[in-house]
């Protein structure tokens, strides 16, 4: 079960990154209409940061404050799930708030009050992923080599994502124990995961 | 009076490149709570762009094919304002698109059938400007050389966004007879500039 605003502070700050890298992509595609279906996912994980931060305000704290405890961690991961090109980053949000969006999620159920259902609701909403998924495929199919490329950078985000995961969870300290408990839930995460990169012609 | 297409298409190209100009302050910003009210501005912009799609998309059209005879334009205006630092760049985006988002309302009330009043109302609503102002002016209070700096800067804007609005406008050819259209419009937009600045503590 996780504290209610360290929760809301890290899956703020993780849809304002979301956010800023899918901005980015928008001003570094070409096509206008997989610009258009780039900006409409920046809205939706922008509209998700702003429910999120919505919340915090309403138990009258500071967003800000709140989410500062989790800024370099998530700007260092935020490089780290930058690519060498923009298809590369867009696939990486792709693969990174799939993996987060639905873990925050799992995470939601122990929260305290009725915040859980709510926050869950915000972020299983639309996240203009379709859009996204069309824009990477059509890459895809227009250089072979792509493929490669992208199935192999999605593998080594997977790591770096499910660690940024495991820093949301309280620990016992006991790892026997911590791995077993987390073990089912990284188990449904990657199935999920693999559900993605499947729908992209792409090995997981 | 514009014709419709055209002037949808443009504005919505418009609101994109704002969209993603703020984008980018947004990641350049490292206080969380100035980061938040540019997000929230990046935000609007993303909206009104959607709006106006929204309508393009209602009369049967393609948002990419309309916009994208505005694309290079509007692109080299983009170059022309940017900033050397993110303080200029969203000052630049706080000038450009409080003229342009007023001229284009009085545009509006020439479009043909209901649509004019609809995008008057989109394109006249809360931007998160209020926001942006705390901003610059939390930042010029910080760095009293930054205000002569922005102070020239605003200067220089506002003449290369007269002349977007300008390529808005069917002319008649007559040089005399379009300044004398020209000249009450952009003399109102030029106030309504100043109101701004002095709000910021800076002079015209």
């Amino acid at each position: 079960m996780p504290d209610l605003l360290p929760y809301l502070g890290q899956a703020a700050y993780l849809q304002l990154e979301s956010f800023q890298a899918l901005s980015r992509v928008v001003g570094q595609v070409d096509d206008l209409s997989a610009k258009e279906k780039v900006a409409l996912a920046a809205g939706a994980s922008l509209s998700k940061h702003q429910g999120i931060i919505a919340e915090i305000r309403r138990r009258g704290d500071d967003p800000a404050d709140v989410m500062k405890p989790f800024a370099d961690a998530i700007d260092g991961f935020s490089v780290l799930t930058t690519g060498s090109d923009w298809r590369e980053t867009l696939l990486a949000v792709e693969v990174t708030s799939g993996l987060l969006d639905d873990f925050f999620i799992r995470l939601a159920a122990g929260l305290p009050g009725d915040v859980g259902p709510r926050i869950a609701a915000l972020l299983g909403s639309d996240g203009g992923q379709d859009g996204v998924m069309d824009v990477l495929r059509t890459e895809i199919g227009a250089d072979p080599q792509l493929a490669s490329r992208l199935a192999m950078w999605g593998r080594r985000l997977v790591g770096d994502t499910l660690l940024v995961a495991r820093s949301a969870l309280h620990l016992s300290g006991n790892t026997r124990t911590d791995e077993e408990r987390i073990e089912p839930i990284f188990t449904e995460l990657i199935a999920a995961h693999t559900r993605r990169m499947d729908a992209l012609g792409l090995t997981a």
